[in-house]
Parts: C-alpha cells; sequence; structure tokens
C-alpha cells in the first residue's frame, strides 16, 4: 500500500528580516551573514503563535486546492521544537481551529528533523488502514528562542509547511531510514524555556558525513541507483552544508534557504511545497526528503511524487 | 500481524507524600483529600529530571527481566506533557543513557493520555515490518507544574512507566478507538512554563461520557463482547470517574490511583506493570486500555495480554 501526496502548503510570516538589518545592528560587516550561511532574508512573528502560522499554512494549503475538504482528514500530526503550550499541542489547536471530526491529533518531537518522522507516522496510519487523509505539519518559531549572540539567531527564521498525503491507488514507491544518535555533547539542545545552544562545527561534522552515509544505506536498501532520484530535499540549515552534500553524493540538492533561513522542522514542507508550487518536481519522479539535527536525528524518506 | 507485551516497568521518585502532609500544610480538614479523589499518596522527584524518570522505569524492567537485551530495541517512543527540554526530548535521552544504536527515537505529545498515542504509533511501526522491538514510554513531572492552588496539586504525582512490546508470531487481538475533541473553552491546558489550568467539572463531564461512548464504538468495531474483557485499564484522573465509568459499563475497571495520584502519560503504563506483576492479568486476558484527558484526547486500545 502506498501514498501520495495530496497537497502542500506553506506559511511565512509578514515581517521580513533582511540581513542588512541584522547585520547593521550589530555591527558585522556588510555580506558577512550571507558569506557563511547563503541565507538573505528570514521571516519573524510579531504576535502570531506557532499554532496559528501552522493554520495559516494549512488555510494556504485549501486557497490553493479548493477540492480539498479538511473534514475529510482523519490524522493530523504536526512537528516542531517550539512549542509554546505542552497541552494542548499543535495538532489540536488545527482541530479545533477548522472543527475537524473523527480525527486523531498528535504531535511529534524528535528534533529539527522531526517533519520526517511526522511522515512516517502518518505513512504507518495511512499503511495499516485505520486513517485514509493526514495532514502532516512542520512549523516554527525560532525567533522567540534565546540565543547566546546574533551569529547563532541570524541562522534561523519562522514558518510553517504542511502535506495532505492519502493512500494512493496506483503503486507508488516509499522507502525510509531513519536513525538516531547520541548527542554525547550536548552540541544542539533547547530547553522547555527556549534557550538554545549550539556547536556549529560539531553539527557541521554530523550534518556532512552521517547524512551522505544515510543517503547511501536509503538507495542500497531500496535498490534504486542514483541517477533515478530526481532531487535530494534536504532540511535547509546552511548552504555550506548544502554545497557539501552535493559534492559527496554527486545528487541534485534543492535550496531555498536564502528566502527563509534554516526553519528546522518547517524547512523541508516549505521546500516540497515551493518545489511542486514551481513544477521543479512533477508526478511520479523519484524524490529524497532527508533530515538531520538536533536529537541527534538523522532520518531519510525516498518515494515518488 | 499482531503484538505482545514482552515486559513492563515503573518507577516512582522516592519523595512519597501523604495527603495529610499536604492537608496540614494548606489548612485543610483531615480526610479532605481522599474523600474528593481516593488519592492516599503521591510521589513528587526531589531533582530528578523527567528523562531520569524514564530511564530508571526501563532500569527496573531490565532488572526484572534478565533476558531483555536493550541493544535490541530498534524504536522508543515516549508520551508527556512535563518535557523539560524541547531538543533532545524524553527518548533521545534514553537511548543516549543506554547506547543503542540502529533505533528510531521520536516523542509523542497529545494530553493526559499520550501513552494510548504512543502505544499505537509503536503498534504501526511493528506492523509494518519496520521495526521489530518498541520501548513505548509514558512519564510525568506533575509536581514540578504551577498550579493556581493545592486543591489542584492534590491531584497530581511523579512517575514513569514503560512497557516493551514486540511482534507475536501467535496471533493476538489488538483494536484502537483514538478521538480528538474540541477543547472549546480551554478546560485543561499547560503552557511551556508549565502553568497549568483545570476545570474540573467540566473535565469530569467529558471523562464520564466521551469514555463511555469510546468503549461501546471499540467493543462495536472488533465485535468483541464486553463479558470478554478482563478488565478495562484507564488513565488515573479521580476515583469518582473510574467509578461512574465501572457504573455505567458494568465491567471491571482497574484502579490503583490510591498509592500514586494522577500521573497523566505514566498512569496507564505503571497500572498494567502493576497488574502483570501481581498477575491481575496474565497471558491472553483481553483488557481495554482507555486514555482521556487534555487535547481534549480520548482513545482505547483493545488487546490481548
Amino acid at each position: 500500500m502506498s501514498i501520495k501526496i495530496v497537497s502542500t502548503g506553506k506559511y511565512l510570516p509578514e515581517n521580513m528580516v533582511s540581513n542588512e538589518s541584522l547585520e547593521k545592528d550589530s555591527n558585522l560587516e556588510c555580506g558577512y551573514i550571507f558569506k557563511r550561511t547563503g541565507i538573505k532574508n528570514r521571516f519573524y512573528t510579531n504576535d502570531e503563535t506557532v499554532d496559528i502560522l501552522a493554520i495559516k499554512s494549512v488555510e494556504n494549503m485549501l486557497k490553493k486546492n479548493k477540492s480539498i475538504d479538511i473534514h475529510d482528514i482523519d490524522l493530523i500530526v504536526s512537528a516542531s521544537t517550539s512549542y509554546d503550550s505542552l497541552m494542548p499541542s499543535i495538532s489540536f489547536k488545527i482541530q479545533k481551529h477548522f472543527k475537524i471530526e473523527n480525527c486523531i491529533c498528535l504531535d511529534i518531537m524528535a528534533g529539527c528533523s522531526g517533519y520526517i518522522n511526522a511522515l512516517s507516522v502518518a505513512q504507518k496510519y495511512i499503511l495499516s488502514g485505520s486513517v485514509k487523509k493526514a495532514l502532516v505539519i512542520g512549523v516554527e518559531c525560532l525567533s522567540k528562542n534565546k540565543y547566546k549572540d546574533i551569529k547563532s539567531k541570524m541562522l534561523f527564521g519562522d514558518g510553517a509547511g504542511c502535506t495532505l498525503i492519502e493512500y494512493s491507488k496506483i503503486s507508488k514507491i516509499y522507502f525510509e531510514k531513519i536513525e538516531s544518535y547520541e548527542d554525547e555533547n550536548g552540541i544542539l539542545t533547547c530547553t522547555d524555556n527556549h534557550v538554545f545552544n549550539m556547536n556549529g562545527k560539531e553539527i557541521y561534522k554530523f550534518a556532512v558525513t552521517k547524512t551522505v552515509e544515510n543517503i547511501d544505506k536509503i538507495l542500497k536498501e531500496s535498490n534504486i541507483n542514483k541517477s533515478e532520484i530526481c532531487y535530494i530535499i534536504p532540511h535547509q540549515s546552511n548552504i555550506k552544508i548544502l554545497n557539501k552534500i552535493y559534492q559527496k553524493t554527486n545528487m541534485r540538492v534543492f535550496s531555498n534557504i536564502e528566502n527563509y533561513a534554516n526553519t528546522f522542522c518547517a524547512s523541508i514542507p516549505i521546500a516540497l511545497n515551493d518545489m511542486l508550487e514551481n513544477k521543479v518536481i512533477k508526478d511520479k519522479d523519484k524524490i529524497i526528503l532527508l533530515g538531520y539535527g538536533g536529537g541527534l536525528n538523522l532520518g531519510s524518506i525516498l518515494m515518488e511524487v
């Protein structure tokens, strides 16, 4: 039994923050941020909470795709690291907003690549036959975190992406390889009161080695040749990491980090939305979604659009 | 494909807090708490964090069952409403502590009955063939929450319960009915900085109606007669709620709330552990695990021990 992507949505808050304004505020030389990260802009919320960002991404999906009846959804799985309410969590607030009945709600915490876990969980529910249509969300409000300095803060943005999936009558390829690693020295952490800590050098090392090994594994296990893969769609963390993954795999690696910065759980569903909207990928294309980050967590999903 | 329970564990912190001490501190008449809640004792952590409680429940399971090799576990799913770290979450800390390799970690937030969702997710992964052994945890540190008064605080305790499940070669019954309801007026909420709010009357109404309807549904969908069910094992919230469920269903309802108070996500796995240890239930018995609470969430799992 396979799944297919029915539709996608995204939402970015209105407050666009350029490198120039951050560099000016922090006495950094002009061009400092782009040179180190590949980021040009990011979006910060003013008063929108994390659940509102998620809801607006779903509203945008519904505006784009009028044939969707939101009340047909029987599973909502949200992933985030920016929870401002431990109960109810984001998925329940989405259910409440859209008044969806007969629906299972749950939220996932699995670090920056929680969207991969959320999509994996939703796929399992569809596979089991217990749900038919699942809404998978990745959402973050990273501008509210407490960072030790601007050099950390400049990397991050707020946003939300959603993906509606359902059972596919036509057989579609689906493989996954999710792995968790010991974060021995706490190289990427965030407390319940949103104090954020990152060891950039150590995360870089993790992100350019384990990801590539993970892709080798999923290609081997699925017996699919890398030439068949249209795009790797990685978590958008830093252009240097994405370039290194491209160099090491020699596979096409999608990036839109310059527009949104690193939005953790939201980065992959936003990328998926942009690629489908701009017809960068189309029906039957094989793609690899690649998550990595805090946990330490790592995971790829090889699927057919 | 079915699942079976391999083993269980629990951990309660050392600091046992009696009604007498709470009643004395708050100028409440002697017997006030027991009369209203059925609770005699609860346990509070001193300096143990929520992940430590979870780890200790697993250690207790391993002490009891020497044949378990913790490194065989390939999925850890934890449920809680007491996260003190948004990244890494509890399951990753368990993986790190026991140095488990080749393992998927994820944490679930789905209110007080998150353990039901965690068990459901683990069952789906085993069903899909992608994991063989899953560790499912329910854990809470509710003593750290900020309550508006002692009449709320007295209801809650800290603790952890774990359940190890695996694929069962022998066919075993498994049905589930998980439902989410709109918490229209915020009757059970907890913020990221652990400010807790509850409307006891409204929660009582929800807990004695929707649970009973849910049990009717799962019995009907599974085509299993209530006389075949050995025990309902409900979330341990308040003896008045459990008595009402017993009255309405005329089915045996397990309770150990007097020993531990309400431990949210930990209450069902602790109950399951106590019942198996004391041989209240045994191999092949049919049971219904019943969760309800914040979200609003509701869910039952009808399974064979």
